[in-house]
């Protein structure tokens, strides 16, 4: 398919995705220097072309320990050269993110929260821009609240919508509220689905995912400092997220969703479900539980870009 | 002054704030056991009136080798016996939050944005009220990018606001949108401007700080991936918040208010520019000058902690 331009600021819902990434901002290409601050990595600094040209998947997650191993893991998984040990941290100029390149794939740490991750997601498609990056696929792998699902599911996500169930992303620019959409690409998702179909011991679902910006009062856990409601209001509230297709709860998808979609990147979302919220609100399982729960979407993600790499040679 | 018991939900605007920290949770007493997962700490697992009971200042900031480089200076500063380079991460369990005790001091690192402060403040809070601490002054040390400032200069935030210059936090508890004010204690910005005056080479204002939740869109950069609007358009918003009294621009500081207020902590925001933002958009200058400039939050807090337990011998 030829790169097909559009104009998707706003709320662009066209099925139409463009290969190359593309940036929404005139001015970025007037500038003289392009200091990717948060990543400690400019285009005067850096040959950026050269560091990062042949990436074609680029997985990104909250926990940068996480985000190390998954690294590693993929090395070992792409059977590269060298000891996944090495691995450098291409931003180890600053404590905000990490970020690990391995082939073509690049593994991304964006801390927690709508806002946390919305930094890393500008200075990457900033980045993927200025290294003139064609037809890639972005990922978030993640954890998350499961809403009527077993511990240890993992959820692919449909639509992530907010508070209200809605598929929707709010953005301020410049003191007013515009709105946008969040849907995901539908064919990367069923592919994932696929995937998850060809390993053991990988219990997935597509549903949608609900984001929100607060872990406590916002996804009405009762063990917060804070806690104004009973626990039948939380159940009721549960309630109402599964009736509306939410099967888990995080807190990144809706801006990934927006911004992927506004660039141009076909994006999915990949989150297990630490504990099913319906039974509780601690995370309580034992550490080997839970760090096997972690890799999961590791597992799967690795699974996918193997086969995409089959297919391509 | 005896602990002053109130209802201080919703929009309290009292002037009254509690010496004793109070959760604001009537579940959390009758549960067995609390993890603090996100600290990697638990009421079961460690005894938290042993560990922390003697904290009465509490720093936290966004990067966590600002936050163990902090803890090591005041270390220094307090004279404290053993090496400032040995000090223990006391969430080492965990790399969402990094978090370091130097006697009375707890230095902890937040990440990015409003959803990842909240987090680690929900736990904070349950911590210090599990170890039964009393008294207890809370400050945000940070960057910002300044609004008609000089760089470098040190703003100790009046009251902190939201994009539409409104000292208010929108928070949603069971998809339900509620307002809470984020005023900040008086008494301690004044005491810090004072302490401030004291110290060579700290040029320090109070005023407003606006808190956004997106680094480029939100805060009228022309420098993001996406960006719809003109330099003017952009020196207007900028124009309209400074006579608002906005000083500085950050993406944490209304929760932090709104949560220490509701909980009966002290609190202070003392962040310095980065950059004068009438002036640009990029954090150009050098490392080493942008390194002198985030000590400077820390030299003045850590005068007035001297300052307080010189005043309680």
């Amino acid at each position: 398919m030829a790169p097909i331009l559009l104009n998707c600021m706003g709320n662009d819902h066209s099925e139409y995705i463009q290969e190359q990434v593309q940036v929404k901002n005139p001015y970025l290409d007037t500038m003289e220097e392009d200091i990717l601050y948060h990543f400690s990595l400019g285009t005067k600094t850096h040959n950026l072309p050269e560091m990062f040209g042949d990436i074609k998947f680029v997985c990104v997650g909250g926990s940068a320990n996480r985000m190390k191993a998954f690294a590693q893991f993929m090395h070992q998984e792409l059977k590269l050269t060298g000891n996944p040990k090495d691995l450098q941290d291409i931003c180890e100029g600053t404590d905000r993110y990490c970020m690990y390149k391995v082939g073509p794939v690049l593994s991304i740490s964006h801390g927690m929260g709508v806002p946390s991750i919305s930094i890393m997601l500008h200075e990457l498609i900033k980045l993927l821009h200025h290294a003139q990056c064609r037809d890639v696929v972005l990922f978030r792998l993640g954890t998350s609240g499961g809403v009527g699902l077993a511990p240890g599911t993992v959820v692919i996500t449909d639509k992530a919508v907010d508070y209200s169930f809605q598929p929707r992303y709010e953005q301020v620019v410049l003191g007013k509220v515009i709105t946008r959409s969040t849907e995901l690409d539908k064919g990367v998702a069923k592919e994932l689905l696929q995937r998850s179909s060809e390993l053991p011991n990988l219990p997935t679902v597509i549903g949608n995912t609900m984001c929100t910006h607060d872990f406590y009062e916002g996804q009405g856990r009762l063990d917060g400092a804070l806690c104004s409601f009973s626990h039948e209001e939380k159940l009721e509230y549960l309630r109402k997220a599964h009736e509306a297709g939410v099967r888990n709860i995080e807190m990144e998808s809706t801006v990934f969703a927006a911004m992927s979609r506004v660039c141009g990147l076909r994006a999915a979302v990949i989150c297990v479900a630490l504990l099913d919220r319906f039974e509780g609100d601690q995370i309580t399982a034992p550490h080997d539980v839970l760090v096997e729960y972690q890799q999961r979407p590791q597992v799967l993600v690795s699974h996918f870009i193997k086969k995409r790499l089959a297919q391509a040679i």
